[in-house]
Formats: structure tokens, C-alpha cells, sequence
């Protein structure tokens, strides 16, 4: 049992009141609701106050609630106090204005509307007889999604003039899965042109990514059974800004094919986690055709940022690879989660996903003439995932979609001037985005770094970030690039306005003074 | 652009009272949330009254919305308005109490109210540290559940005397990712075990289930790169009520043993989809132990039940399987997506899909203390899946849980014994939790069906599902068991009250009698 006071006097009452039970008796439900929106209307005004990183320790929660299960029922009133009580005070908060770590996870009235909508309709959208509108308005947010990217018609379920596309989008949990299901059906594609028995000649199919993609490219890979020693993770540098060398590529790709192998797959990143840089992907899809692989771009940050056409051109060449997925729960405003996925032959996807059990047919999926959802994904079951998405563009606007991107990347542009401006201070990389990634500097002798200094430096910015995140005033995460150890402020909280930048960089400046006190360093 | 009605004069009202863009300010976040609880409160007081599967076509939405997204922005009523006047006419009503087919999707006011605090707060836990209490809250739901289920301590994060567990639970999206993620990890160890070079042995590995087990098994071992070949489909018959036979299963599996290959995993259903079969969990986990391959139970809608002593035995033999996973988004007032996966082992599952990209390193992940919850998972990122399933148990406590399975229960024997005492009709398969699979009977002459009997009964079966489906008065799905084509009628959508069962019923009747009329049979 818990620590939490509950009051059996209330359960009795509760008890007493209720005839039946009635889940979903459309007044409770609207009482539930009301109390939960108070609590969310409560959270968002006092968010910006509550420290940023819980100072709680592992197991605290289990200390504080029971450890079985009610056997009774509890008025909703008990969960909620046990919610704001207990799991509020250990909840790293996301929706702070104070929270630069990570990529933001990005939220609206308007996203949470379509959310609460879509759960109480509680719709699973697997065909398009299970759910007609469901399936549509997720292929009409799509469609309008790819006009706001401007993607190639080929990517669209319906051109703009009006007729079918070839192409596709279906909207996914996350970036993993629609790498997943690509993977996939590039894998069994280069399995049937290479005369392969089955799944014999797996072995030597291989994929390639830069060093910089994310680390759940190279887990989809194993997850789609490619073999561990096929996997290319292919080095970058500061000379590249640690985008991908489409001439290191190609250089791999023909050695392998040279070698008897089948290149497959190739994955470019459009904002990688790390540090926002980008793979060129009108060079890397150039590069891949060649060898007739299988080109996937993984935009999921940075993606949302190319509704802007000052940011467009990082998509340049999209009309020539394979598919694009891109998150709006990263960047567009829609909360978790939703990852769009374009492919430009939608039948590539459904060869290798599809179903077709007894209990799911129905005329219209006979038709052909209709989007089954479930044979563009891992699972079957699926929710009203085009709703919030929708919602987000019908009513704020291509404007104030963009208005939102131009805030961002300008407060980002903002933190970066303060950050040049100080001398102790460097930007590890140039900032495409609005993820700025700096550091305190080595010590210096001259142009060359003194001996010791980058230890020196890693340890300083180490303890910057630990610093910093203690105090609950401000969340950093950081990273590695090029071997040194940088700090990672990502502007774009939901919340977030330009004082809270600055004041996150005053207590930058203000721990960093600290540790260079104690350091026994000059002020 | 589409048909419907947009009002210019309320954009200009709306732009001209917008000063900087701040998608997530409290007071709008309020106003609109009251729109969607209000619409969610009408809709569940209407929804009745709406026809289940709705009269329209392909492409209908496309019709009535506007094609390209909207450049400027619009008041929050313009999306609400476009909803209710295109989007709700167009919805499969999950909803409905007149929804009988595949299973329900039953839902709660607290599970709601749950998911709409979780898309608020928009917590992405990766790790422990990304959301301290969101994992800890759902490692203790998941416990609750386990304890609901009684299951074996081993499957649990703290075992009930407050000690760290071996096994371990994760909420996931679908029992598809359920089945995916073991796959691979069941796979891993096979290759290890079978001393396989990289990937090379893949050929060898073997999987098998019921033919009665969900499509999805059989894609999700394609996803994971098993050879199509090596996934034996074990025909089932009425001997076993559609239940997998252990005989089969180990003759199956010796002689691939015997073969050369190397059987790697079996999937037990408890509660199949088509018709409610049971597989002998303890007999196949006694054959798959003789080989050492991973058994994992798919207890998708079924497990539910389970929380009640009367139905528990369909697990009998858990302790020995390595794991399993239900879907509370399925018969436990979850609203989509929860499905709950536990493992006895949580390192075999780690083992396989963990992953340490350096911007993700932690204090926390490196004291081994805590639980990343993206390592027992496809992706990384992740909603706070935990939040509405802890409310439900909160709120409901086992006795209403309990109530609510059994209430079901009784409504489907209710149907079940209607359909019995018509002779016209007959049940096809024992009737085991609240899934009711019946027919027209063939025609007879004395105890043997007549020629063509068959074929005629699938006929007037289909014509009646058809006819019922059009009146918008019912929805219900079929399925094909044992060559013979029935209906399911599946009973336990959370608005569902036994009068909707009883008018159901007497459509079906009346339907039927059309039907006999118009093929010239006596009434």
C-alpha cells in the first residue's frame, strides 16, 4: 500500500450511487473530461514553474501509490489527486518553456482536440469499411501535408488534379516503423531480383547510412533480419558537416556489388538527432540508383521545417528516391504520435504487408478501389490517426504553420548570436535548424589547443549539463560529434517564448562562471 | 474546394484577434478542448441513432473537403463544423451499441480522460529519465494487470513481495509488435544457439501456429525475415473446436527437428479471432520445451476475461510460456492503442532491441536500475501509454472490471440462447466468452444436408449480413470456420445494453424470413 491518503467515506458513496455500470454514460464522461481539462488548463499555466527534470529517484512511484490492484471502485476524483500528488512531481516535462533537450515534442489546442475526439470515437481504421471517413481524412491530410512540403504528385494517394495517385502516405507511430516497413519491402524486392531461394540470399543483401543517422536505422535493419556485418554505418566529418559523402557512398556500394553483394537500402537523414545535419539526397539518390536500391529519407525533425520554402531546397531530389517520412509530433504541432510516410509506389509496400484474412473482406477492399491502412503498416488495429493532423491544418493555416517554424529557428538564431558573442563559448557545427549545438571551448594556446584540453573541456560541459539540469530551471541533453562532447539546446517547446531562451542562456553563462570559479580558472 | 460552407467574415475576425501564434495558450486549449468534450458528449447521447456502417462511397470525402490545405488560418468551429457535417457521416460507429462485428473497441470515461491528460502533457519516454513517472506508472499498471490476470510473478517488474522481477512488461501499440519483437528475439537466439554465421542459419528456423491464428502472425515472421517456407499454418478441425492439437504440433516440429531445422517459436492463441478457439497453452508449452523454442500467448481480446476466476483456466500453463500479450484496447475499457506485453525474461528481449545512441546516455540507463522502455519495443519514441490504463484500473477497481466482462458474457448467452431456440438457426462453434459464431442452417433431409445445402446456406448468410449491414440498424462481420461460412456476432461494445442485443435479434429474424421468402421457401 502507498503513502497516499484515500478516503473510504468517498468510495462509499460512489458505490451507493451507482446502478449498473455504465462505462461510457455520456454524463460521466463529460464530468471525467471536464476535470481532466481543468487539470490540463492548471498544468499548462503552472508548467513553466515546475522543475524541468524531476530530481526523483528510481522506484519512487511504486513507493507512493499501492502495489495491487483496487478490488473496488474509487470516485475519478482519487486518480486524479494520486495524479497530480504522485506522478506530476516525477514527470520530466516535456511541455516546459524551460525544455531544450532532445527535439521538442510540439503540441496545439487544435492537435488535443482531434486526439480527445479520436479516442472517444475509438475507431480502428484497419480497412476502409471499418472506418470510411477515418481512412479518408487521413489520406486527404496526407495529400495536403505533401502540398505543404510540395513533394512530387508521385508521392500523393490523389494528384492535385483531382485523379489517383500511384503513390501513398499512411500515417505511423513513429520513424522506426515506417523505416521498418521499407526496409521490408526493399529487402523481399532485392530478394526476388536476385534469384534468391526464399530468404537464402539475405545474407547478402546490405544497407547503408552515415554514421549520423539515427541509431534506430541500424535496430529496424536487424529487426527486417538483414545481417549485422552487411549494415554500413559510413564515417562523416567536419568537412561535410557531418552530412553523408555521396563519393564515400558510392565507393561502398560498388565494392560491395563488385563483392557479389546486393545493395538494398539506403537511408538519408534530413536533420539528424545528433547535430541537424543533413545527407544530400538529390546526390544520394543518384548514387543508389545505380545499383536499382531502394532510397529512404528520414526528415523526421526537419521535415516539418520544409513547409517554409526557405528551407525546401533540403528536400531537393525527393522526386527521386523511394519514400519519405516525416513526424508532426516532432515539429508540426501534433502530439505523439504521428509519423507520415510517403512511398511513390504504394504497391511495393502492400506486396510485402498485406493481408487478407476472411473475417477483413468486403467489397470495397475487392474493388481495389479504396486504401486498406492496415497493408501499409506493422500492425492491423489502428486509431483515427488523421484527425488531430488534420485538425492542425484546417485551423491554423499553411501562415501560421510557418509563422511557428520562423519563431523557432529565429529564437534559435537568437541563442546561437548569444553564444558566439562569449568568448568561452563556441557552435560545435553551423546551425541549420533551430538546434543550436555548442560547447565551453578547450583552453587555447595560440590556434592550437593546449594539451589536456579537450579532456578538460568534455568535463566542463559535462558538468555544465548536470549543473544546469539540477537546478529544474532549464533540460539540455548532449552528444558527440566528431569525438567531442557537445551540448545540445533545442529550441521549439510549445510554450516557449524568447525570455525563456534568454533566460536559460544567463544561467548557462552564470553555472558556467561557477565551474570555472571552482576550476581555479580566471573569472 | 470542396461543398462544404466556410464563412470569410469569421477568418478575418479570427486573424484580427490573434497577436503572435501561441498554439498551446491555456485559454485556447480550454475553449476548444469544451468544444470536443461537448461534441464528444453528444455524439455518445446520439450515437445510437446513426447507422453503424455508413451508406457511402469510395472517395466521398474527397468530395465534400477542400483538396488543398487552407493557407490562412480559421476558427477552431470551422474544423468542428466539417466534422460533424462530412466526417461523422462517413464513420464506421465503433461506438455504436448496434455494433456487433469483429470485436468491440470498448472504451471508459476514464480511460478517455486518461489519454486526452496524456496527449497534453506529451511526454516522449524513451528512457527512464525522458519521463521518470511515465515509465513508473506504466511498469506499475502493467503489474496491476498481471496480478488482475495472475499471472506468475516471473512475468512481473516487482514481484508482489516488492523485490525487482526477472520479467517484465511493456505497453505496445498492437499485438502485431507483440508478436514482431519476440520474434526477433526468439530469432536471435536460435541463430546464437544454432551456431549460425551472422543471419546465414535464418533458412533453418522454423515457426508454427493454429491456421486459426490471426493473419498478422504470419506477416509479423515475414517481417522479422523468417523464410515463408518455414512457417507451418497447423490445420485445426471441430475435433478440437478449432483449438491447435499438441499431437499435430509435435509431430510438426520433430520432424522439422529431425530435418535438420531448428524450431525457433510457437504461437498459442487464447481466443482466436475468427471463432473464440483456444489453444492448450500448457500442452504446447510442454512440446515447445522439448525443443527449446519460445512460446508466446496471444491473449489479444480474450486475456480480459481472464481477470475473472470463472475464465482464468484458459491460461493454465502461463508459467511455462516466455511470453504474452493482451489487449486492453480490445475488452478492457482501454480506448486504442494498449495492447500489454510480458516477458519472463526481459533480457532476451533487450538483448535484441536495445540500443545507446550517446545523446540518450544517462546516469539513470547506466546504473542498470531502471527500465528504458524503448529497448522492449519496435521504436524509440513513445507516448505515456501507461496513464489510461492506470486510470481505468483506479477508477473501476477488479469488481467493476469484472462486472463489466461478465455482463458481456451474459448478453452473448443471452443471444446465443435465442439463436438455439430457432430452428432455422444454428450455432457453429461452442460459444467461449462473448462472441457468438451462428448461421442459417443448411437445409436437410433427415440428419444429412442436402445437395447444394452448403452452398445455398453460404448464400442466404451472406445475403443476411448484408441486408442487416444496410440497415444501418447492425453491424456484423463474418468469418469462414471449417469450410463453413457463419456469422460473428460479437457483443460487449461499451454502450451496448441487453435491449440492443434482443433488437438485433429480432432484425436477424425478421431479415431471415425476407430472405426465405424471396427464395421461395416457407416462411
Amino acid at each position: 500500500m502507498g503513502s497516499l491518503d484515500t478516503n473510504p467515506a468517498a468510495y462509499a458513496a460512489f458505490a451507493a450511487d451507482v446502478e449498473g455500470f455504465q462505462p461510457l454514460n455520456a454524463d460521466d464522461v463529460r464530468s471525467y473530461l471536464h476535470k481532466a481539462v481543468d487539470f490540463v488548463y492548471d498544468y499548462y499555466k503552472s508548467v513553466e514553474s515546475l522543475p524541468v527534470l524531476p530530481g526523483v529517484e528510481p522506484g519512487y512511484l511504486l513507493r507512493l501509490l499501492q502495489s495491487a490492484p483496487p478490488s473496488s471502485s474509487a470516485p475519478f476524483d482519487i486518480a486524479m489527486k494520486e495524479l497530480r500528488e504522485a506522478v506530476v512531481p516525477g514527470m520530466t516535462h516535456w511541455a516546459s518553456p524551460n525544455f531544450f533537450a532532445f527535439f521538442p515534442a510540439t503540441n496545439s489546442a487544435a492537435a488535443i482536440a482531434g486526439e480527445l475526439i479520436a479516442s472517444a470515437m475509438n475507431t480502428v481504421g484497419f480497412t476502409w469499411q471499418a472506418a470510411p471517413a477515418a481512412t479518408e481524412l487521413e489520406v486527404l491530410a496526407l495529400d495536403w501535408l505533401a502540398q505543404l512540403l510540395r513533394l512530387p504528385p508521385g508521392f500523393m494517394n490523389r494528384t492535385v488534379a483531382g485523379g489517383r495517385g500511384t503513390g501513398g502516405g499512411v500515417i505511423l507511430g513513429t520513424t522506426s516503423e515506417a523505416m521498418l516497413v521499407t526496409l521490408v519491402a526493399a529487402r523481399d524486392a532485392a530478394l526476388r531480383r536476385s534469384g534468391s531461394n526464399g530468404v537464402a540470399g539475405i545474407t547478402r543483401l546490405t544497407v547503408y547510412a552515415a554514421d549520423q543517422t539515427h541509431s534506430t536505422f541500424f535496430k529496424a535493419c536487424r529487426l527486417a533480419g538483414f545481417d549485422p556485418a552487411n549494415i554500413r554505418s559510413i564515417p562523416t566529418g567536419a568537412e561535410t558537416d557531418y552530412g553523408l559523402d555521396p563519393a564515400k557512398l558510392l565507393e561502398l556500394m560498388q565494392a560491395d556489388a563488385d563483392a557479389g553483394l546486393v545493395p538494398t537500402y539506403v537511408c538519408a537523414t534530413v536533420g539528424t538527432t545528433s547535430s541537424n545535419a543533413v545527407d544530400p539526397v538529390g546526390a544520394v539518390a543518384d548514387v543508389a540508383a545505380r545499383f536499382n536500391a531502394w532510397v529512404h529519407v528520414d526528415a523526421a525533425y526537419a521535415g516539418s521545417a520544409c513547409i517554409c520554402p526557405e528551407f525546401r531546397h533540403h528536400l531537393d531530389g525527393v522526386e527521386r528516391v523511394d519514400s519519405i517520412s516525416m513526424s508532426p509530433h516532432k515539429w508540426l504541432m501534433t502530439c505523439l504520435d504521428c509519423t507520415c510516410l510517403y512511398v511513390r509506389d504504394t504497391h511495393r509496400l502492400t506486396g510485402s504487408l498485406e493481408t487478407n484474412p476472411e473475417y477483413l473482406k468486403n467489397h470495397a477492399s475487392d474493388s481495389g478501389e479504396v486504401t486498406d491502412l492496415k497493408d501499409m503498416q506493422v500492425g492491423v488495429g489502428r486509431r483515427f490517426r488523421g484527425l488531430k493532423l488534420w485538425m492542425v491544418m484546417r485551423t491554423y493555416g499553411a501562415g501560421k504553420l510557418q509563422e511557428h517554424i520562423r519563431s523557432d529557428v529565429a529564437m534559435a538564431k537568437t541563442f546561437e548570436d548569444l553564444v558566439r558573442s562569449d568568448d568561452r563559448f563556441e557552435v560545435v557545427v553551423p546551425r541549420n535548424f533551430a538546434l543550436v549545438c555548442f560547447r565551453i571551448r578547450p583552453r587555447k594556446s595560440g590556434t592550437t589547443t593546449i594539451a589536456g584540453g579537450e579532456a578538460e573541456a568534455e568535463k566542463a560541459n559535462r558538468e555544465l549539463m548536470e549543473r544546469l539540469n539540477k537546478t529544474g530551471k532549464a533540460y539540455v541533453a548532449h552528444t558527440v560529434v566528431g569525438g567531442r562532447f557537445v551540448l545540445r539546446f533545442a529550441v521549439g517547446s510549445s510554450l516557449q517564448e524568447e525570455r525563456h531562451v534568454r533566460s536559460a542562456w544567463e544561467l548557462i553563462k552564470k553555472t558556467t562562471a561557477e565551474i570555472v570559479a571552482v576550476a581555479g580558472e580566471d573569472k
